[in-house]
């Protein structure tokens, strides 16, 4: 159980030593009684992941690039937690870019198409001496309409200055799933980038990536061979990672993020390439010391990525027991809510024919007027939860647009919660939280 | 005295346990013989600062988007952080915008320049309904030749892009200085940027920033009153803080650059922005989740935040006890070289009339053939020191082209050295680096 009453955890010559302590800012509700179920927001960061940032703090702070042994520890420990990342995703190391985090991953990747295309048709025109119109001017990107902000926004901001076209492609009310037709049909010739995540942050469906690469690859045969450049797939793994398998060969993507805190890592990223440079165009942002093979430079962060390459460690070793656990507790959350507001008075969202979800998450809607998500969630005294992503908390009562487009009916999604769970949470929180819900209903009907 | 040789410094309860703790990765050479000098390459954080970052993992590993305590407590942490680094520079809160580090800082505002001219170009178009050729097409950037990588290397992409102009202005001779008069006579209708650096990572030579600002600021009213966008002024202040007094309202800058691992914080970094989008614009180059208000998305990186925070309040608190220090054994270690190799035997590359510089940062070259720096370094079994920037670590045995730049013959340049003292470089270290110099040279002789 992962309570904001936390256990500060002292790293003593690697022994733990666990300390209950208050959570500070606490005041008007005890902090003791609150349950953490907002797992997809964010996570805590791992035991094992302080520790190895508090120790790589302390004696990996040289610079990387410095010839003698304090930036030769620090150079080592980088590497060793890129083939800890390359292990986890199924890749090589050479095959891992730091980033800050997730949003830089996922802006990188839609920078380097537009980039890409520009250069592909720059050498169709050189190649020929003049100028060839046989593509139009413009790169199309292809991503949906459930994407995280940080996908979305850069790609409208694109549309916006007249730098890119972009075709959002819907997600099935059936599914809730991004359909491979759907995409298939919306490539054009220009098409340069596919990006698509792997499971929805707040339906927590899975997308089936693998297929949607399995038909982009007979596709991209024929653009090469015809001289056009091939379409990139790209997969924001944000949410999937630690909660199931992520294999970049299996999902046959060129570009994947990797977000820390998602999985208990620290607040950093990277990003999956396969091939930097080479199989894959790479197009940095950023532009100075000559680090991360010259396509992310600035002096690392070593702590951080010291305790990303821990948490991936802990992935690597653990996964399959995380996932059980997590569908156990989140299945036995689903049938507790069941027995408390019985069939007609609940709806889960997101529990759909046809598609697979995610081992942690459960959107649903308590039924009835006056029952909105955020007002239930308000007369909550234990239960920490949300009613969508956190990004998104200042966009007051307007019910979830990706519930929407999973077809779930306004009223029903007005009244969502989001509750994700976590590697610690138990039965016993989710019997608190079901009866802390219980009340908070009761209180507003 | 920071040596490799670090002390763990565990936290318990507030409280400090020292313990001493081998350095990782020993082997050939016994680390604790070992004495840093290159604190201009990177810093160790201070123990207050590895404090400070390791209760924030476990206590502020909220999403700070997210609106129940945990996330607030995270809110707190960044916005206290926020107000220790803009009363550290002289600013306001609100002109502080977190980043990654210093080379996505830089990058920002270089981007921001060309994006800020492109604007006003394309206003003064649409104002007048038709194209009006009355500005030519490309910014104008204005940096020096002295420059970290993190400004040249993006201001040369854009001119290998056509997408700007730039003119490198070389560091005066006499002084080491980039000069007043030589920025102002680069001036062009279409200079939207000035950026030059506060101080010399490798010279230590302090730039005339205040006197710039204030010559361009009468040229900014002009052009102002006569259409033309004005000069955005930015400085690197990297190797400043900590060192020295640093005053955004003294030195007259829209933008100043702060990169936390110079200044014994964690390695990200922030940006000054002189009211950011309002009285100075700034372009974001990532678009997500709204963080840093839509200027710098992406989940904060709290307990990183929280200890650059804590740095800042440090350096609030001592920097002139800092700074003393600092100057007093960088003075003794001149003394000492002066004493052992003779008034004919070494030269101080940048003690220079007319300028000043940092007061940690000694530049000399032993006299001698067979002596260049790297050579010398490698026979040294104590001194950890550089011949220049780290970045540069790879460039072989090509003397510094910074150097070169202020004047120094190709011969000495060779055999230059770094050494940059830290808050806790005692006497006694500078004793017995003198003495290794000693013995390293006569092994080379």
């Amino acid at each position: 159980m992962e309570k904001v009453q936390a256990k500060r955890v002292l790293v003593n010559n690697g022994k733990e030593i666990c300390e209950e302590i208050g959570c500070p800012g606490e005041g008007k509700m005890s902090s003791s009684s609150k349950i953490y179920m907002d797992y997809n927001a964010t996570t805590p960061l791992a035991t094992e992941v302080i520790q190895t940032v508090f120790e790589a703090m302390q004696e990996a702070w040289g610079n990387p690039s410095s010839s003698y042994i304090a930036g030769q520890r620090a150079k080592e420990i980088i590497s060793e937690a890129r083939q800890s990342l390359a292990r986890m995703v199924g890749g090589q190391p050479q095959d891992i870019i730091f980033t800050s985090g997730g949003t830089e991953a996922n802006n990188l990747v839609i920078h380097t198409a537009v980039k890409y295309f520009r250069e592909s048709n720059k050498q169709r025109y050189d190649e020929h001496g003049s100028p060839k119109k046989t593509l139009e001017m413009y790169p199309h990107l292809i991503t949906s309409c459930i994407e995280h902000d940080s996908v979305l926004l850069p790609v409208k901001h694109l549309m916006k200055e007249h730098e890119a076209e972009a075709t959002l492609v819907p997600v099935s009310k059936a599914t809730g799933q991004v359909e491979v037709d759907d995409v298939i049909a919306a490539i054009r010739p220009t098409t340069c980038l596919v990006s698509v995540m792997l499971a929805n942050n707040e339906t927590g469906v899975i997308m089936p990536i693998s297929e949607l690469s399995q038909q982009i690859q007979p596709l991209n045969h024929r653009r090469v061979a015809s001289g056009l450049p091939r379409i990139l797939v790209h997969t924001d793994a944000a949410q999937m990672i630690g909660k199931g398998q992520v294999d970049v060969q299996d999902l046959g993507v060129d570009y994947l993020t990797i977000v820390g805190h998602k999985f208990y890592a620290p607040r950093i990223g990277a990003l999956y390439v396969r091939g930097p440079g080479t199989a894959t165009p790479l197009h940095p942002m950023l532009f100075g010391g000559g680090q991360e093979y010259n396509l992310r430079p600035g002096t690392e962060n070593t702590p951080m990525i010291a305790g990303l390459g821990k948490a991936a460690e802990l992935v690597n070793k653990h996964c399959k027991a995380y996932e059980t656990h997590m569908k156990k507790i989140r299945d036995y959350l689903e049938e507790r809510l069941t027995a408390v507001f019985e069939e007609q008075g609940i709806h889960f969202n997101c529990r759909l024919e046809g598609s697979r979800r995610l081992c942690n998450t459960s959107n649903f809607s308590i039924l009835g007027s006056g029952l909105q998500g955020r007002l239930v969630l308000s007369r909550c005294g234990t239960l920490l939860a949300s009613v969508g992503a956190a990004c998104h908390s200042e966009r007051g009562d307007e019910p979830s647009s990706i519930l929407l487009g999973c077809g779930i009916p306004y009223h029903v999604a007005q009244n969502a919660l989001r509750l994700s769970v976590g590697r610690d949470t138990s039965k016993e929180d989710v019997d608190l939280i079901v009866d802390d819900l219980k009340q908070a209903v009761a209180q507003l009907q």
